[in-house]
């Protein structure tokens, strides 16, 4: 697995030569090309996943690659890459810090390591094998999530609150009421957050596989709990409640319920 | 006003180096000291105005004090420092990136001056006399507003919806339906992005003069323009508009009203 870890940080390395740049020119090209058919977001979210592709191509031919912008790649064999090259575009386009690449590594079907490259704040979370790692230039450190039991004391974050509708309005309307605080608008980076104890609780719906494969095992490395509403595992209906305790996922599942 | 500049570039250095690593610590201070009674956030906030205090009064002693922490410290003369050591501190609690430090120097009462410092992605963005320069460790650069000059184009930001009641929740409610897209949670980072041309519009209500004293400078000198909600220049009843354009800035007034 340290082999596929590496492989990783290099897709990220790759995808980072992308968006990076791109990011910086946000402003730049508003203020240039009013109006023009040049779209910097597409244009970046393309290019850093094509090189990703290209990696994993060239490296590992029969792995399988599903990835947001492109069709899937059947692989052969028990392996498939998971990439978001850019979770969090609305943030990219305002010229917000907290976009991430998302990248993950399925055996058989499960994410058995995931990634979160956040290149405008310089930080990787890298998790596999029970352990999650920030990785920047100062160094490497293991993540543990924090220690907090009830939503009382839980800081909450979400990505927006018009995402959520009708019963899910009211359920995270639910949470919200009892949560100590409650932030919006960081996508993947709020897992990120969750992993290195500065977050507590992350409670998302309309997820798609790219966008939450390689949280899991970045949270569940640190130490934290990640299922669905209703309290299992299975996160294939896109509604994920993350927590940094076995409690605090309980007493979340038990309010979104109603 | 360049010694007033190169001064308050000092004062943002000596409150970085009190809240920067207070925010490094975050995750593990909740970890390990969990219900003990220790505020990271407050002894932060406290200890960065202090230092900031004591360097104008030993440089500038007959300079006034106005900032979040402590009593207003009365001047002899024309100037006065308005201090906010850490706004936006649910981010700062949350180990989210995107909080500052706000520095404006007044002159007779109006803001001539303005610095909002983001130690953890290592911007300063300075402005007076006209010009806002965002610095960072590779260089300094002017800034100038996008050309966005209506609502359906803006990219919109405001700290949190939940803040808003009553008309003031249904005139946001007006605004975030007519944008192209709306953001939460980056208090006075959002006007440093304003005036880098990647956010368009920004409307907060219920801020402190310490909350926007330092924004206005920063988003005029890069060309945009600040007002109240009715769209007169007097910011004092905290409700505020900053636009990238004076269409745009018309044209959320009039949404505003209804």
């Amino acid at each position: 697995m340290r082999e596929f870890a590496d492989f990783a940080c290099a897709l990220a390395d790759a995808a980072r030569g992308v968006t990076l740049p791109a990011a910086m020119r946000i402003g730049a090209i508003d203020n240039k090309v009013e109006g023009a058919g040049f779209d910097p977001v597409t244009e970046a979210d393309r290019g850093s996943e094509k090189a990703m592709r290209g990696l994993i191509e060239y490296r590992f031919p029969n792995h399988g690659i599903a990835g947001e912008e492109f069709p899937d790649r059947p692989g052969r064999g028990r392996h498939v890459w998971s990439l978001d090259p850019i979770d969090g575009t609305r943030s990219f386009i305002c010229g917000l810090p907290s976009w991430t690449t998302l990248i993950a590594l399925l055996e058989d079907g499960a994410p058995v390591l995931g990634l979160i490259d956040a290149p405008r704040l310089g930080e990787r979370y890298l998790g596999f094998g029970g352990t999650t790692n920030l990785i920047t230039g100062s160094g490497t450190r293991p993540l543990k999530v924090s220690a907090c039991r009830s939503l009382a004391e839980a800081r909450f974050s979400t990505t927006d609150p018009y995402l959520f509708k009708g019963a899910e309005m009211e359920a995270f309307e639910r949470l919200r009421a009892k949560a100590r605080l409650t932030r919006f608008g960081h996508d993947g980076y709020a897992y990120a957050r969750l992993a290195d104890g500065t977050v507590d609780l992350v409670v998302e719906s309309g997820l798609q596989p790219f966008d939450y494969q390689a949280l899991i095992p970045v949270v569940r490395g640190a130490g934290g709990v990640v299922g669905n509403w209703e309290g299992g595992e299975d996160c294939s209906g896109g509604r994920l409640v993350a927590a940094a305790t076995r409690e605090l996922f309980d007493e979340t599942v038990a309010t979104l319920a109603g």
